[in-house]
């Protein structure tokens, strides 16, 4: 089966303390859906400028990723600058040029609708609510967010949550939405405001996930260094998706090595500057950290 | 086998935001040693001054604790007193009054000497090279630390951690140590300064070990609510080397589940003020939550 991925297309500018790349490609939506695309046929609904770099079309359409849905308009592509500090935990936003993002309204085609996995990336509530709102009966709708839509568009966020199987935040987004510090608290109230799936990402050191058959604690295969974590949040939620849309059997039965893989498809995305690193690696790469993470958590 | 235990034996005296705790049952070798006793015989290294409660000896004795290295001097028993914040993660020391450990000198019996299993918890350097000069080729050797013998004490802590089999400390004084913000390349420094096992503690995110076989990623177990953090760490590594003295097979063979085990001892002791959880359990509470954590992490 396969999965509809909306969200952010983008170019990022990004510094680190070593280096300063310009004009990647970038977006949740371009992160989750490269992601996704290693495990399952991936449709993508966003929109970009005149200006975006046919290279970047090209690079989508080699991991096979559906392009109906992407909407090129008059004007510039979302552009995002962000520099990381020396310990690469820490991030600042230099500059955001929202562009054609500003007035996007996401259209999809007829064939899109009955698409039976959704994953509403991070953007903004209201543009999920809208591609939510066009879907027919899907199987299974994940959204993730970030921190700007807890702090300008609160309501939207919890009338979005209500709407979903599963969420996906951070740990300091889990904070921010329910006030609790011990991210077993933050999920049961996170539960509570409708999602039977919650995930906690938590960086470098995994991510949680409370759901019907209880907890699952998800490690985070080891980096010795990190290059570029930007996407590596909507990477890991993107391979996730893509792994339970082709996996047989039971969700709940497929969702521990559903966030594995994503987990592994994460750890590629920080070893490159944006999706530089992502787009290279093979399905094989991945089984190979998959087995890996078997083995260093074994006891 | 039976594990030899040196550390601080203290009367802490703890403020959260809900309560207040005086003089409780402290100290990194009082919280290893109840945490080792479920696994394995233990001979208890510490000194106490005149004011310290019966109760507290009683409670050693209840857990098969040897004391016959436990030395009462004239004077005051060691006394600290902290406050957490409102997340428990931070906390600052409110007052430190060394009193006869100011000038402990640790004597071992004949009887201690020839101890296979060694644990030099968290205590001056000068003091774990003073027990460690003691001991007659001990099988297996570990230390903790902490943040205040990195400060002041940076050239014993270096001269003692070449004579160690394994170095166990937190995130922060491992990044304090190599100046790595990476965990991993924080571990392969470490091991270059000589012990074959380096574990790095990370709280609520479980630790990492690195040793002849490579890493384990041990997980935390999932806590709802931490009463107060103080002597995890301690117990984590005291129950450790309980469960290494006495499992059959190879040191490889049974470090993962050693780490596992502690990390379990760890959460009851959290779940109290000081002692007040951790001697409360039983063998059985502690192989529950071994059995669960098996369930939380496979996939």
């Amino acid at each position: 089966m396969s999965v509809l991925i909306v969200g952010s297309t983008a170019l990022d500018s990004i510094k680190t303390p070593t280096a300063e790349n310009p004009r990647l490609l970038g977006g949740s939506a371009s992160h989750a859906a490269v992601a996704a695309s290693f495990f399952a046929p991936v449709k993508l609904i966003g929109v970009v400028g005149e200006d975006f770099p046919k290279k970047y079309l090209q690079l989508y359409r080699k991991h096979g990723i559906n392009l109906d849905g992407l909407q090129t308009q008059p004007g510039k592509t979302f552009h995002w600058s962000g520099e990381y500090e020396v310990n690469m935990n820490n991030r600042r936003t230099l500059l955001t040029e929202l562009g054609v993002f500003e007035k996007f309204t996401p259209h999809l085609p007829a064939a899109h609708k009955s698409t039976p996995y959704v994953l509403l990336a991070n953007i903004a509530p209201a543009l999920q609510h809208h591609v939510l709102d066009q879907m027919q009966r899907p199987k299974f709708v994940v959204a993730d967010t970030m921190d700007l839509w807890l702090n300008i568009a609160l309501d939207d966020l919890l009338k979005l949550i209500k709407r979903l199987d599963g969420f996906v935040l951070n740990d300091s987004e889990a904070h921010q939405l329910t006030k609790e510090d011990n991210v077993f608290a933050a999920l049961k109230k996170i539960h509570k405001l409708g999602p039977r799936y919650v995930i906690i990402k938590k960086g470098s050191h995994g991510s949680i996930l409370s759901g019907p058959k209880g907890f699952f604690i998800c490690p985070a295969y080891p980096l010795h260094k990190v290059v570029d974590p930007t996407g590596a949040g909507d990477s890991f939620v993107g391979g996730m998706m893509g792994y339970l849309a082709t996996a047989r059997g039971s969700l709940d039965a497929n969702i521990r090595r559903a966030m594995i893989h994503g987990s592994v498809v994460a750890s590629f995305c920080c070893e490159g500057f944006g999706l530089n690193r992502t787009t290279k690696i093979t399905r094989a790469n991945i089984a190979k950290r998959v087995k890996e993470l078997e083995g260093l958590t074994r006891f």
